[in-house]
């Protein structure tokens, strides 16, 4: 099987370990930026284009932070999400806020701040008002319904609780119109961890053409398009990435065909979150324990509580050995965590080297979606996070929990005399 | 469809939802309490029968000092639910300590406490000695593999990371005793969520027979049997209960025949979680919007943070909406959360009362794996918890998460220089 590369050598990765306890979370500062610009470059044909980023994926301020010095914006879907963005300093138009089923406080939150308010039904175009008055500017997500096929991940568009139909689109903007609105944008999401750049190429071109379309019926301008997320990773050495230059080459071809001849300019606007940290993440992990029983375990010091796509979906990460680098893969180890399921396991039957207590394991692609979905079940904690600066130092950038975290929300004071 | 029952009226629930905000889980102290005095009730024909509850399911201190009153032990899998435990005032072999891919910290723990150590594999013999040395007592987990057939939850044993094999076992009690070890206790676990009585029957006679049998080939004697939890519950109005009186009847039976003519009497331990708490628990949640799109969504103010299981496993929990009690179930519900994930879905297409915002809704039989699964990710909060007493008054066993504790892990300090 080919090797995943890894940005740290194997002696860096032994130093990282013997200063920060095991398991961690760590992220290359140099990947996440290179992957930044060559996104922003792919893109600089559209002279609005931005790049909100899915928070949800890898919720920290110090990662937030060097997407923001690359010109990206933070995509928030909720309260706290938007008050780590204002942390961090994004405020205004820089931050998107995409939610469903949305409370009044978050909408009340994000029209202080100014942000992008993209609505998720029709309904809430009056609770929007009524919370806190419509802004200048407001997008809506549609839902392309039975006339986008979906994927694999995120299922068929027609029995998702997100977006718009399209009648209740133009119904939607022509009430917006009615109402004083005067900036209008446009928004979808329909895919997630999806490989295939038709795929996005496709998404834009439908919404490049509703645009028009509504533009044309209703007699407004659109600002911008956003076409989303859902560029999926590599997660196995033989997947390819999604090539962005292709992706976006598509899309331009759509944009000149669709827009140019119909509307003024549009800015184009995406929010991917897991293709713009997930690869450049990786949990480090020592093995505790060996077993042997009907097949064979290796027992890690981190648990599905640090990443829970393998249990959650039986997802592939790839595991590297770095000490061992170059020894046959000679044993088929099911690679396990300590929760009480069965389904904590990193990998099944996965090919590896010889593995012995200490060894240390890098489990690859954890930056989106990793630390982000972590639970504390069984009482397991969640790991601290670190970044690997341009300059190779190691900095912290998040705790590891503690039993005192665990503890929180617990008063044990009335115990003593509860009975 | 039949209706499940609550334990509080609708104007109780209205006091509740007017005092607390919502969304909160409630339990019934009554329900827990009669149910813990009927499962001891049915195995009083063991002397030394102790039920260690399974503390993973809901590990709140309220709930599980109500249980030690009732007479119960806690099975414990981590460091932080034994210092749970601890705090409750259960220690010494009140405690069973069931783990695997164990850490040092944990074994030295559960030692100090003097629990119940029961051994995940036959290389945490060596280890447990280095750790802390052996204490007198020493039980094993049993995976039979495919001399027992699993169940659909759990999956094949053989498949399963749990326990030592026939001759592991064999192998692990001889070293025991060699080493000076004189009290034994053997355990395994093989279900989860099972509903059929018989198969705990069977699992109790596969253990007798296997302890008769190294009791017999090794000289020792065995002090228990710990014949592990799973019992399901009926999540759907439909299912009935497992009849522990039926399941005690068979344990009884093989009890008397397996062990009675080859081995001094055994205590016999069980470690259920589910059906001690998980039908005496209640989210309690607002409708939040109504949208209508290509279907009906009733959209609540709790989400999959909350309760897990549906999301997860597509997991049925009944939904009662008190308030609208009688009224034809006329309208098909997508019933969700507000998380970005489109299988936050408490319910697909389920027939209920015509809904309209600020409608309580209450979700049946999350007293189990309900909060105690709950993340964070999207920034979404837990909830409180509650409990009913059985005078009818609420009191409050834990408090909701706040933003704070959401940052608890973030140390925004070095934010402002950070470039």
């Amino acid at each position: 099987m080919p090797e995943k590369k890894l940005p740290f050598t194997c002696e860096q990765l032994e130093r990282m370990a013997n200063t920060y306890p095991t398991p961690f979370h760590v992220y290359d500062e140099r990947g996440i930026r290179e992957n930044a610009r060559r996104l922003n470059a792919a893109f600089a044909w559209n002279p609005g284009f931005k790049e909100y980023f899915a928070v949800k994926a890898c919720p920290n301020p110090y990662l937030m932070k060097i997407l923001r010095e690359e010109g990206f914006g933070m995509d928030c879907s909720s309260l706290p999400e938007l008050l780590l963005a204002e942390r961090v300093g994004v405020t205004g138009e820089g931050i998107m806020f995409t939610s469903n089923d949305t409370p009044e406080e978050e909408f009340i939150k994000a029209k202080a701040l100014g942000a992008v308010i993209n609505l998720d039904d029709l309904t809430h175009i009056p609770f929007l008002e009524k919370c806190t008055g419509l802004p200048a500017l407001v997008c809506f997500r549609y839902n392309p319904g039975p006339l986008k096929g979906g994927n694999a991940i995120i299922g068929h568009p027609e029995q998702a609780k997100y977006g718009f139909t399209r009648e209740q689109l133009f119904e939607g903007y022509r009430m917006l119109k009615q109402k004083g609105v005067t900036r209008f944008g446009l928004h979808t999401m329909v895919a997630s961890n999806e490989l295939n750049p038709q795929y996005f190429i496709d998404t834009a071109e439908l919404l490049f053409g509703l645009a028009v379309e509504v533009s044309q019926e209703l007699g407004i301008t659109f600002e911008f398009v956003n076409i989303g997320g859902g560029i999926g990773i590599p997660y196995t050495p033989e997947q390819a990435a999604v090539d962005v230059e292709r992706v976006s080459e598509g899309v331009r071809k759509a944009y000149e065909t669709r827009v140019l001849a119909g509307h003024p300019p549009l800015k184009l606007y995406m929010e991917c979150g897991r293709m713009v940290t997930g690869p450049y993440g990786y949990l480090v992990s020592r093995v505790r324990h060996i077993k042997k029983t009907y097949k064979a375990y290796a027992g890690l010091d981190a648990c599905m509580t640090n990443l829970m796509r393998p249990a959650l979906y039986g997802a592939y990460h790839h595991i590297t050995v770095p000490a061992k680098a170059g020894q046959p893969c000679g044993t088929l180890y099911d690679v396990t965590g300590s929760l009480c399921e069965n389904n904590d396991k990193f990998a099944i039957d996965r090919p590896l080297p010889e593995l012995a207590s200490g060894d240390l394991v890098v489990i690859h692609d954890t930056g989106a979606h990793g630390h982000a979905m972590g639970f504390q079940y069984n009482g397991k904690l969640r790991s601290a996070e670190l970044l690997l600066r341009e300059d190779g130092t190691v900095v912290p950038i998040r705790r590891a929990e503690t039993v005192e975290d665990y503890f929180a929300t617990l008063d044990f004071s009335a115990l003593p005399t509860f009975t």
